[in-house]
Formats: C-alpha cells, sequence, structure tokens
C-alpha cells in the first residue's frame, strides 16, 4: 500500500534551534517512517522577506541541512530538497494566480497579521503578498496531504486546498489533492529571554549547533523571577523560561511538580535549577552535537543534491498533469 | 556588431486581423532585418484572462503562428517561440515580485485601466493583477531593449524598467538590461462596424485567414454614413470605415483625396468605394492567404518546437545571471 505523502518544511535565515526541535524536528523523525516525508528548505519563501539580504540565506542553507541530518532526519528515509532547485514549482504558481484573486489573499488572516507584524502598510512586495499560492504549489507538487503546521498556519492550508476544488473543478481534473494540516501539539517555545517566541532574528535561542558553553552560558542568562533574590525567597514558576524549558525537555514530570513547588515556597535557588536544565539540554545535545560533528559539507550538498532530483521528478509529474489538464501541453501536439 | 534584441508578441486568443497586420505585424518583418527579432506567443498571460477558457488558447496556437509566416515573419530569421515552454520565465517572475510592491501595480495606468474594463471590482485574479511582472520577466529573459507597443503600453515598460534597476541595485549586477519602447505610429484600425477598434472579441475585424468571399462580405457590411442614401447625396468622410481602411492600406494617396472631396460633394457610392477597398485588400490578402495555404501543422509545430529550443536556452542564460547575482545558485557549490 502506498504510503501518504507528508510536507513540512524551513525557512533558511538561520541556525535551527530548540524551538524547532521541539515544535518540528522530533516530530518529523517520527514522521518519516509512517508517511513519505518530503523535507523542503524553502529558500525562494524566504527571500519573499530577505530578497535584500539574501547571503544570510545562502549562509544558513546547509546549516538547516545540517541541523536535519544531526537530529535524526535520514536522508535515505526522507527526501530532504531545496525549493529554488524545483523548477516546477514557479511554473505552477502562474496556473495558481489566476484562481486567487486579490481580496482572497487580503482577507487571510495569517497574511494580514504577517503584513500587520512586518509594517508594511500599503507597501507590500508583491512576492510576500503572493506567498499563499506559491505554498499551494509546494504542497500540490508533491500531492502531500499531511502538513504539519502551528495554528497560525490553518488559514494557509484553507487557501490551498481552495486552489485545488477550483482547479479541479475548473478543468474537469482530480489531479489535484486536498491537503490536511495536522496540528503540532506542543506550543510555540518561549525565547530565552522570556519576552517573545524563541526565534533566530530576536537572537533568544538556543541552537542545535550551539556549544556545550554557548549552551550553559544562554541557561544561565535565562530570565527567572526578577523577584527571587535570595534562595529563600518564594518564587514565580509563571513566566519563569527555566520551568518553560523543563517542561519542555525534561521527561520527570513528577520532580518538575516537585521543584515547582518548593520554588514558590521558597528554598530552591535559581542556580540548582538552571544546573538541572543544563543537564537535562546537554543530555539530549550531546548526540545531536556528535552527529553534526561528522557532517562534511561536500555530503550536504550531495544530500541536497539527490534529494532535489528526487523532488523535480514528482513535481515535474504533477506540472504534466496540470498542462495536460489546462490544455497548454503542446509537446502532445508534435 | 551585436544587433540589439526585440521583443514582441501576442496573446493567442484568436486567429490576427487586419488591426494586428497594420498595428505590428508588418512593422515586425521589416524589424527582424535590423534586430534580433523574439515573437512570443503568450499562452501564460492569455491565461491570466482565459484560465477558464483554456480551450481557446490552444485552438489559436497555431493559427497565430501561421498568421506569422504567411506575413512574411521569417522563422530562420526571427526567433518564434511560445511562452509557456520557457520555463525560465516563471522563475524570474517570482524573484521580481520581491522587488515591486502591490501599491505600484495597484497605481500602474495600464492595470487599472484593464480592471476598470474588465469590470474586476475587487475580485481581481491574482494571476492578472501580477502579469506586468510577468512581462517584466518575458522582456528581461531576452535582454529585449527594443519593444515594439502602442502608448497604452508604455507605463508597463516603465515598471519593468524599474524592475531592472531595482533589481541591479539591490543584487550589485548589471546583469538585466533596461528596455525602451519603440512606439508604433498607427493608430488602432476600427472594427467594420465603425463603432471601436478591431478586436477578436467583438468579432467586427477581417481576419488574414479570412476567405476571399469573408473578405468582400465584411467590406460590403462595413458601417459608413447612414444618412449617404442616394449617389446624389453628400455623404461624410469622417467615421466612415471604408475611407478609414483606405487610409490605412491604400498607398495611392491622392487619389484616396479626390475620392473623399467627391463624396463629400456627393455623386460618389458606397458600392464604387466598397469595390475599391476589395481590389486593395484582396491584393494585399492574396499573397498571405496562398502562403497559409502551404502551411502545415507539422510544420508549425516544428517551428515553435526550434524556436521554444533557442528561446530556452537564452532564458535560462539570463536565469543562470540572475540566480548568480541573487547568490542562490547552489549548483556553484556542488
Amino acid at each position: 500500500m502506498d504510503r501518504k505523502i507528508a510536507l513540512t518544511g524551513d525557512r533558511p535565515t538561520g541556525c535551527l534551534h530548540l524551538g524547532h526541535y521541539i515544535g518540528t524536528l522530533k516530530n518529523r523523525v517520527a514522521l518519516q517512517h509512517q508517511y513519505d516525508q518530503y523535507v523542503m528548505v524553502a529558500d525562494v519563501q524566504a527571500l519573499t522577506d530577505y530578497f535584500a539580504n539574501p547571503s544570510k540565506i545562502q549562509e544558513s542553507l546547509l546549516e538547516v541541512v545540517a541541523d536535519y541530518i544531526s537530529v535524526g532526519i535520514d536522508p535515505n528515509v526522507s527526501t530532504i530538497f531545496v525549493q529554488s532547485q524545483i523548477s516546477a514549482l514557479p511554473e505552477l504558481v502562474m496556473y495558481y494566480m489566476n484562481l486567487v484573486t486579490t481580496s482572497r489573499l487580503e482577507r487571510n488572516p495569517t497574511v494580514k497579521n504577517e503584513i500587520q507584524q512586518k509594517g508594511y502598510g500599503d507597501t507590500i512586495p508583491v512576492g510576500f503578498f503572493c506567498y499563499p499560492v506559491s505554498q499551494a504549489a509546494d504542497i500540490t507538487a508533491f500531492k502531500a496531504e499531511i502538513i504539519p503546521v502551528g495554528e497560525d498556519q490553518l488559514p494557509l492550508i484553507e487557501l490551498c486546498n481552495e486552489v485545488v476544488r477550483r482547479f479541479n473543478r475548473t478543468y474537469n481534473t482530480d489531479c489535484l489533492k486536498e491537503a490536511k494540516a495536522q496540528l503540532s501539539k506542543t506550543s510555540r517555545l518561549v525565547g530565552i529571554d522570556g519576552k517573545a517566541k524563541a526565534s533566530k532574528s530576536l537572537n533568544n535561542a538556543i541552537f542545535l549547533s550551539d556549544s556545550a558553553d554557548t549552551v550553559k552560558k544562554k541557561i544561565w542568562s535565562m530570565y527567572t523571577d526578577p523577584n527571587h533574590i535570595k534562595i529563600s525567597d518564594p518564587g514565580r514558576v509563571e513566566g519563569n523560561v527555566v520551568f518553560t524549558y523543563l517542561d519542555a525537555f525534561y521527561d520527570e514530570k513528577d520532580e518538575i511538580e516537585n521543584l515547582k513547588a518548593k520554588y514558590c515556597k521558597g528554598g530552591l535557588g535559581d542556580t540548582a535549577l538552571k544546573s538541572l536544565l543544563n543537564d537535562v539540554l546537554q543530555k539530549m545535545l550531546l548526540p545531536i552535537r556528535e552527529k553534526r560533528a561528522t557532517l562534511k559539507k561536500k555530503d550536504l550538498l550531495e544530500i541536497i543534491s539527490e534529494g532535489s532530483k528526487k523532488a523535480a521528478i514528482i513535481a515535474n509529474q504533477t506540472l504534466q498533469e496540470v498542462r495536460n489538464a489546462i490544455g497548454i501541453n503542446y509537446q502532445s501536439m508534435l
């Protein structure tokens, strides 16, 4: 029986961090044995934000692939590919753009939020404005049925499925498949400053590629409870980043509850807590770091080259079906 | 010395007519010896209007190519190609979309007019909205410097050149070239009904592929002066389609002036005038019709196949330069 296809990916705009690990990477390591998994390094989509700073993308590309391999995404099981290497994708975008209206894009909650966050005002780059159509091309090119996403991404999957239905209806075909969002169970990981989600751009994240020393330093700088001065002071658990990270990465849930009670009462110092988190994270990150050290640039390039070749074949098949459905496949006339 | 490159083309949404002949086709026959001329059958652009009716495009594609060859565009001199066969074009569109804002497109006078004409209101298909960016890709892919256009198209060339300048500045390159509009000297040809410009969709045009009989019938149905009942009645030249067509297609300018004077005074009948126009047009159309009769489907397919292959090579070279400039050419890392 054919396995269903799952599509995931990341914009290569920096190394991946613990937020990615807990939010999606760990999940992909499991998913790859359940589904036929495609993992896309979305460099073209990254350009919609970083068009004026493309060197960031080039620098990050292989780092992201190294992160994938280090955490256990197996290039012999998953297909790791680079978006810009799949020439069928932009062509699909051209055909899908006819089936979406500008007002539909403007009303999309995800796009709306991001336009506000980025402060684009009236000067929205057309590439950014159209990226949901580009995502529809990514998803449908591989006939992906399973899309692991966060809740904020749901309107994008909805838009993709609208394109699918409209395409199939307009061209009297069933060649495109609707996709299903697989909601991530974990909420977003806060940054070590406690102020926002861990993010590459805010530099408040612990990266998978950080050295043991750096990880320790970042843990020691974590936001806890500013009113918890002396060990004997009662402390707050809520908003305390060390506890948030323990909740996310430490499996001994009973022990965490005991520590929280003690912290609230007073008598547990931040240093002891941070030492524990350091032990937990170092233990988790060590094999990732060791795997990373064995990866050579040449091997990473080979992985994306092979993966992109394989992905291009699948995407081209879909493109041919799309062209046949529209009726502009003149090769067939030759 | 290298010749400059000229790019022209048509949306394949029907056969070409006398308006195309006088407005652009005749000019291309001359241009092909002066410039390195690319003639694009713009099927992808046609889809932005005809996405729900793509069979029109498939039916028209070879007719348009037959029109080209019939009027004397020489496939051994000009490169006749089909837009959808050039995969570099949509990829260029993706990169250029980052350099144009939605408000810039909304303010473009050509786009604004067309949105109004088509009655899109708020539901503008994204493909249509973005077609000026697609045109910028067409023009720059071939490094075309000469673009023969009507005045209404000038804002599109302007937008293309904005993309060129912004790309070259952003990526510190000079790989894209600015294009120059070459304004058509002839104004638009009115339809045989005298009410609007000759157009495929209004079916008020004399097609290059019309039979001698059809041409004659269309001339006999031409709008003249509804108050010119008897031959002896004074008639109006202004708005009289027969005179408009004589002005456009008859080289004996002195004779036309004499006829106009006589018509205004009274004493010249519509039938005599239409007979003259029929002689003029049949003489002009006969060699075009004869040439058309020799064209086989197989030969036409070969022409667009060869032309598209040649055009794809040029467009791919530009795409490689564009990728190198942006810095996403990972092949170079391999």
